[in-house]
């Protein structure tokens, strides 16, 4: 059995014909601020049945024949491909990044995973039929099975999404990530599980001898092999030639690993992906290395795997609005709300546990890789693979903008934005009423709300306890019915007494009012101005300037 | 059809093990200064039918199945692993080195196609028996190709040798890498000619038609594709995310340059080698991207091909000591003769000329290749293919160690080494014939022959014309019953008239002998000897030194 002339023809064409539309449309994507799988992915769709196909039977048949010796090719290089697809978001995890964001980490990781389980499982072990299943002895695993589809994240595709958003190195980009690493290593565990469940296991293991198997091999690898890797490696690079040597290492260990766990029941990716992480997690692994390996896998077998998901099946002919609209609320809920509440538990604010929960909304490579095992295991069919690709796509596009959206949001209530020039009033009056009353006409005038309003909620809060502080300032504030927080400074030389408790008469007077049913924010308002006067000898200077337009600057730039 | 999870096992543990015996043997030859595909090479004959499979058949046919999709698997990827370490010959050639080198180049090149390809042709078609071919019909298809595959040489191994000798950028050794190229071009044009007359050519174009598309496809993929491609290559660079947008249009170019050529009834290879060469040639392609491609290709693709090679035949079994003597003497004969002369001819010396001749008998990965296109088509049997291997690991593994030999010898003939302390003699005498009469002593001690036959020799020569030069040099010198050339020098401060063209006294005497019927040897060094002595300040400086040593450290720094 050998390739024919003709065969090795058909197969060297798809593959230009697959890298080339992959990298088109990828780069498309690119342009368009995207991760590059998601034109992948399309490309794969145009090529496939869905598009070529329906156009033009007759060459699609030719290119990319069903059954003969290409077919196996292609099979075989998109194996390979995934393996070490799998391979490289393993070197990508640093289990370190993990422990250093701790308890934010597990508590976003775990609730993304418990949250969107329980969705997934939960409705679709209830109402199997809105997924086109039948009542059936198989119902429990196919819920199982959608369970863990949700609550695995791609964590290649928010790795790139943080990136391009700029925020991969700050607070919430480490949190994000962490809890990423850690959501995809148990949500792998948990398939594992579900693939030893399903029966699949040719080589007489029980279900619990895969599963101590499984446990067995990931702590190894992530311990004693770990430390036997990070040993050899330096050995490797001085004594072998570089970087040949170590490329096949990587190579060779990531190939065994992934023949080990599909010998154990569980798919081969999983062993590629372990292996990964405990190589990548060494200190000695050089960047150079680093980069061959990624440019060569992400730019050629990346985009052969993710072009051959669109080749499998008709997106047209079974998309079933239903189940796709099912799974995508379902992943969104489940995300959104299991990562957000997890963060917010462990301390964000809810602008910040929004850009985390729609950053770990992302699934791009994962979901479709298991929906893919799902389909050839006669797990799901057609209708529900077709959804867990389009909910792949449109959580990965989205979340960039979703982000980007909160992100925003959450600057709109920093201090420094809400300062501005037309609502920054030079008085000279001496009483603390009459100032009052100068600050509740500016925001009377703006947000269009009664001033006699404003002004009753402002002195309830001044009359129970005055609102002087310290360092010449003082916050009357107020919970009124508006959307977004409003800010109104009065500057008064002279020094009126709001009881602040260094005794200095205020002479910055700022107005917060805060919308009427967040607590939250008017102390996240109120503790971010406090800071931000923090330094007595910096107001004094302050207060030496003259016209509004300086007073706004300065005060702006108060850190 | 796909492949089976036991399948995927297999496939795995065959490709991990193929790269792990590759590396270790590989290394081991590095090691040892050898190109690492020897090793790799070995590596197979190790795994295959001739080791591995002998001690243990069972486990030999498990690992590496003959009739099933793991085989179709395992041959795709020894398809593209083949078809992309041509890409990368290609992209080491250089045709501007080659316009560079211009005659020289030409010379050697031609001579050491021709010369190997008469041997093989003629010896192939004439004693077909010794190869074991009957006088039947095929003998002449079967003659042509041993002329090719024994004209055609090993640009990458070549490439490595050099390196390793560090000699890659001498004057010899770009004269190698030019005349390698020219000769890989010629000899890959040349196969595919018998490829289209064996007529393993399926899409039912006639002979001329193949070699007419062939040869425009060359000229158009190194002229105007050439221009194209060098266009191209920045805007993709500079537009297109790097490196991935560079390495997805090489690969795609080469793999629809080997889709074409295998089209049009030529291998595959030839389209790739040639779209390599059309890419390498831009001054444009970044040094990375040269890396990225280059180093996954030559550590991963490429032993994965060089070890298949030995997976096919059993080296043993299919061991004839006539025919692999045969094909070992017709390969030194012809390479060494034919480049040597062509080097010769055009104005290298003799030591030179067989440091070229060796430089290009390096075969190693291209006759392989040939030999296994000839077996699949039933043009060879397995004892002229086992020929044909161990012919070129027998040719590249003497190619270093008979370089060095030549390139010493070579060295031995330079002034500088001849020039030694116990050979300076400080000379106070004022007659030509004692000065003469003192240097001959010198001479016939060291050389053990009779003072009168050297002394007779040498008047013999200076009674014709007196051998005063210039800048107070003169030369005496004869051809006498010697091995290697002697020099001895008398340093004279009074001066001796030799009749010098600008008048000087000659005060440095340099008496030259060399063997008899070597006259190139004597004219070369009496040019080097009259061009050392160009500077009359650096030789007036030179005669201003008291000691012999320092007269000798003085004559050897001479530029």
């Amino acid at each position: 059995m050998q390739l024919s002339t003709d065969q090795v023809i058909i197969f060297l064409i798809s593959i230009s014909v697959m890298l080339f539309s992959a990298k088109i449309l990828g780069e498309i994507f690119i342009k368009l601020k995207q991760p590059a799988i998601i034109g992948e992915i399309l490309a794969g769709i145009l090529l496939g049945p869905t598009v070529f196909g329906m156009i033009s039977p007759g060459t699609f048949q030719w290119l990319f024949p069903l059954h003969n010796e290409v077919k196996i090719a292609l099979d075989s290089f998109t194996t390979i491909a995934v393996i070490l697809l799998l391979l490289i978001s393993g070197l990508e995890v640093d289990l370190s990044i993990v422990l250093r964001q701790g308890k934010k980490a597990v508590s976003t990781s775990l609730m993304g995973l418990i949250v969107p389980f329980v969705l997934g499982f939960g409705v679709s072990y209830l109402f199997p039929r809105l997924m086109g299943i039948g009542e059936d002895n198989s119902k429990f695993i196919f819920a199982l099975f959608m369970g863990t589809a949700l609550s695995i994240s791609a964590l290649p595709v928010i790795a790139k999404t943080l990136m391009d958003l700029n925020i991969f190195k700050t607070k919430i980009g480490f949190i994000i990530i962490a809890a990423a690493m850690l959501n995809d290593l148990f949500g792998w565990l948990i398939f594992s599980v579900i693939l030893g469940m399903m029966g699949t296991n040719k080589h007489g293991f029980t279900f619990e001898q895969t599963f101590a198997y499984t446990i067995t091999f990931v702590l190894f690898a992530l311990s004693i092999g770990k430390k036997i890797i990070n040993k050899v490696i330096p050995w490797i690079q001085t004594k072998i030639s570089f970087p040949g040597g170590i490329l096949n290492f990587i190579l060779i260990l990531g190939f065994l690993g992934a023949a080990f766990t599909e010998f154990i029941g569980i798919h081969a990716i999983f062993g590629a992906f372990i292996v990964g992480i405990a190589i990548g997690d060494s200190v000695h692994l050089k960047e150079e290395t680093r980069q061959i390996i990624h440019q060569f896998v992400s730019n050629i077998f990346a985009p052969l795997f993710f072009v051959s998901i669109g080749l499998r099946v008709n997106f047209i002919a079974n998309f079933d609005i239903v189940i796709v609209l099912t799974i995508l609320i379902l992943a969104f809920a489940g995300k959104v709300i299991g990562c957000g509440f997890g963060a917010y538990w462990s301390g964000l604010n809810k602008n910040e546990s929004l850009v985390v929960g729609f950053g770990m909304n992302s699934r791009g490579t994962m979901e479709i890789i298991l929906g893919i095992l799902a389909l050839q295991a006669g797990l799901i069919h057609e209708e529900v693979f077709v959804g867990l690709v389009i909910m792949a796509l449109f959580t990965s596009i989205s979340s960039a903008p979703l982000m980007t959206y909160f992100l925003k949001e959450k600057d709109k209530t920093k201090f420094k934005n809400l300062v501005k020039e037309q609502f920054v009033i030079l008085s000279n009056e001496n009483e603390k009423g009459k100032v009052l009353s100068q600050l509740v006409d500016v925001a009377s005038l703006d947000l269009k709300i009664d001033k006699e309003v404003i002004l009753k909620a402002v002195l309830a809060r001044e009359n129970t306890l005055s609102t002087g502080i310290a360092n010449y300032l003082a916050v009357p504030h107020a919970k009124i019915k508006i959307k977004n927080p409003f800010i109104c400074i009065a500057v008064n030389k002279r020094g009126i007494d709001f009881e602040a408790a260094d005794g200095t008469l205020s002479k910055i007077i700022v107005l917060l009012l805060t919308p009427e049913n967040n607590n939250e924010l008017q102390l996240q308002l109120l503790a971010e101005i406090v800071a931000k006067f923090k330094d007595k000898d910096q107001i004094e200077s302050l207060l030496m300037l003259e016209t509004r337009n300086e007073f706004c600057e300065g005060l702006k730039k108060l850190a």
